[in-house]
């Protein structure tokens, strides 16, 4: 499992967003959105660079826990 | 011009959500979303309760202005 710190997200858009950019490269990903933590855990057989990427590219700030 | 106020609008996806559904309704329908004025005016042939009905749909509370 892997933890990632991101901010800017607020609602169930983001999550959905997060969890489907994540997915379009693992569909098997295991993604878990904690709003209020602003964290982002995935399990996943995706490096931590490529979760990393995805999650940026929906226009957050994202970097490992 | 038509005013709702909008209550649990937080970022882009919202007003991507909320823009979109109003004009699946009317796709000529001019819509502005104001997140700090938690505020979405309508410029369309539509009714009111419809544009209430699409909003709520969306999963916000919505009330006229």
């Amino acid at each position: 499992m892997q933890t990632f710190n991101v901010q800017g997200m607020s609602c169930g858009h983001c999550v959905k967003a997060i969890t489907q950019a994540v997915q379009a490269k693992d569909p098997t990903a295991d993604v878990q959105v904690d709003l209020g933590a602003k964290t982002v855990r995935v399990q996943s057989s995706l490096a931590a660079d490529a979760v990393l990427a995805a999650i940026q590219k929906e226009g957050y700030e994202v970097s490992p826990a």
